[in-house]
């Protein structure tokens, strides 16, 4: 039996994206989901709602809950959590590397990792130096990856990912996204989703 | 015993409001949480963000999620819901007379009539026959009240609650602060807000 699916949309910088990635295997299993893993770039779409960065940094008022919320959140949840710096990072080279890694058995334990060293050991992801650490930890050699991450064809690839975050209508990280297309913001939406991805499955009819 | 209070920060205009003003009483006396009702205004504060109507529609992918994710949040509740029109309606005449409700014992019962009438049922709000048919309903005659919600004085009570509103770090509605200061923003963060509240409850101890 295929189980039903649902579309986990994320950007490696995007701050609530780090818990929503920590939990979704654990629920999703529980609920008899199957998850896909679709990084994408929120800075292009930030960028046609007129924001050259973040809004957590463009309204400090919102910036500042949503570090003390997220505090919160990951202490419920025992997740370690630091501050990225600078904020946010630049998670063009990430995102590049991991639609390579996700053609490979190991593609969504290293988008874990990601978010795990970023947001739970205060590393760098913005730079080649940073990835390499990320996957000598999964030992995973890094050149040839980098080498398929860089290339033409994946740079075209994570434009067109974005590209198409951004035509069903995702405005902000993480999204998901069921078969039927109903679309659910924020990482405290996840439980709705997949309840949501449960009703409709007409495997269950 | 006193109960711990929760402070209950909103704007009536607030579409996300309307679902946690009809939850908060059930979810707090189950809880054991004696809750303040505290109106205001967001548009003096979104306009200090440069924001000269909701963020809702400046942001058009972000606004026609958030009527779909209050659609099925009220379906969910079974809640009846309308879209206002027009959208946001101006709250400034419904928060004067608030203030002066809330002195009364039918204070909270007006702000829910509020609410229920203009996302349940698709009445203007805006505006004096709006709210007289709303006292009506209550069986409120409406010129006292009236009168004393368009008072110098109480025009400054609302003035000073909106600044405090900005002072406490609030940024959006529905926010819930509790007696130590916690601040959580969103309908979606009620539970969380009622459990803090009874975890930092003094008398508990």
């Amino acid at each position: 039996m295929n189980l039903p699916t649902l579309d986990f949309w994320f950007d490696f910088a995007s701050t609530y994206s780090y818990p929503a990635a920590l939990r979704i295997q654990a629920l999703a299993d529980e609920a008899r989901v199957a998850v896909s893993f679709r990084p994408f770039l929120l800075g292009p779409i930030f960028k046609t709602q007129g924001f050259d960065t973040s809004p957590f940094n463009l309204y400090p008022a919102k910036g500042g809950y949503m570090w003390r919320d997220l505090e919160r959140i990951c202490a419920d949840l025992t997740l370690p959590f630091l501050r990225p710096d600078p904020f946010p990072q630049n998670s063009l080279l990430a995102a590049r590397v991991a639609l390579v890694a996700l053609n490979e058995p190991w593609g969504e334990e290293f988008c874990l990792e990601v978010f795990r060293s970023q947001f739970g050991e205060g590393w760098r992801i913005d730079d080649a130096a940073g990835i390499t650490k990320i996957l000598a930890r999964l030992e995973i050699a890094p050149e040839p990856v980098l080498t398929a991450a860089q290339s033409d064809h994946n740079k075209m690839r994570l434009r067109n990912q974005t590209e198409e975050a951004q035509r069903r209508g995702i405005f902000g990280a993480p999204t998901f996204i069921t078969a039927d297309g109903e679309l659910f913001w924020g990482n405290d939406r996840l439980e709705r989703a997949l309840a949501w991805t449960k009703k409709t499955d007409l495997n269950c009819a």
